[in-house]
Formats: C-alpha cells, sequence, structure tokens
C-alpha cells in the first residue's frame, strides 16, 4: 500500500462547496479505481483556504496509470477542477512505519 | 484531534540512521508529550531522501505550546536534528472526512 498525499489552495469562499463536492467525488468516482483503498480530508489551521488529502492506493501504477490514464480522472477534474486555485501539488510516499501499532 | 504534517529531506547516506533515530525519538521523547496520541513515518517515492511525518495531537497547544515550548523539544531536536538537510517544514490540519469511515 502506498500513500498519496496532496495539497490544494481553494478559491477563497467556495471551501463549502469544495468538501461538498469532495465527498461527491470520492463516493462517485474514486471509488470506481482499482486499487483504491481509502481517503482522508484535512483543513489547513495556519492556511485555511488550504486543504490537505491522502489517498491509499494499493500500488503507485493503481494511481499514476490506472487512474490517471482512465476518464476517471476526468470525471474527478471536472468535479474538483472548478474550486482549484492552482493544481494541486501531488507526491507519493510508502508507508514505513507508525506508533502506536495498528 | 489535529494533524501536525511536516516533510524533511535528510542527508543522502543517513537514512537508515534517520529512520531508526526517528523510533527512538517517538518512543522516548514523544510518548512524554501531553496530548501526544499517534506518529506515522512515510518515505519519499519521487524524492527518496525525504519523508512525511504525522502527528496527532489532541490539540493545537499540546503540540505548538506544550511540545515546543518544553525541554522535550530539545530532546527530540537532538536525537534527529543531525539527519536534517534543512529544518522540516511543519503545518497543523484539522480532519473533516475520511471514506471508508473508520
Amino acid at each position: 500500500m502506498i500513500r498519496e498525499i496532496g495539497s490544494v489552495e481553494v478559491l477563497e469562499g467556495r471551501e463549502p462547496e469544495f468538501e461538498a463536492a469532495i465527498k461527491v467525488g470520492v463516493s462517485t468516482v474514486l471509488v470506481r479505481a482499482g486499487g483504491f483503498q481509502g481517503f482522508q480530508l484535512h483543513r489547513g489551521i495556519e492556511r485555511s483556504n488550504t486543504y490537505t488529502f491522502t489517498l491509499l492506493w494499493e500500488t503507485l501504477e493503481d494511481h499514476t496509470i490506472g487512474f490517471r490514464e482512465s476518464s476517471l480522472f476526468a470525471e474527478w477534474r471536472a468535479i474538483l477542477g472548478p474550486f482549484f486555485a492552482h493544481p494541486p501539488i501531488v507526491e507519493h510516499w510508502t508507508p514505513l512505519w507508525e506508533f502506536p501499532n495498528p
């Protein structure tokens, strides 16, 4: 399992719509993506119109190829793109260790 | 509960020592901090000498005041600072939503 961690600045005043739209995007689009295992949304304390999202994927390629190169990605961006001040910044991470042990 | 999410670039070649040291730091220092609830460590796939860490705190002030202004912070930095290429970049986030529901 790998984590995709991204952050995105949302257009000021559009935060409530973005928060509603991302729930629609996850429950109607991401759930259909192969290898998609989970999603977490956080809102910035220092920068309140910035959000961090974490996606759990079975493999890196489930995101970079299976999802990004499918029509699901266009559906996802159509739902969320209107609220982005800039394109999200995204990187991938391998979970190493956590405390306490899950 | 809030999340502190940070990333740090580790000096090249020091990654194994850093990974061992952070386990020591969490289990000997962070566990003594009031409001500390959990820790996750991830290693970068695109940037393999960069790590992302997530700390769970009961409140923002448990981190920014209770921990940062205590001697525990100096102990923590003494353990990990030698491996940092640059000081970590850290922000705080409020969890909003996750899927599937935990």
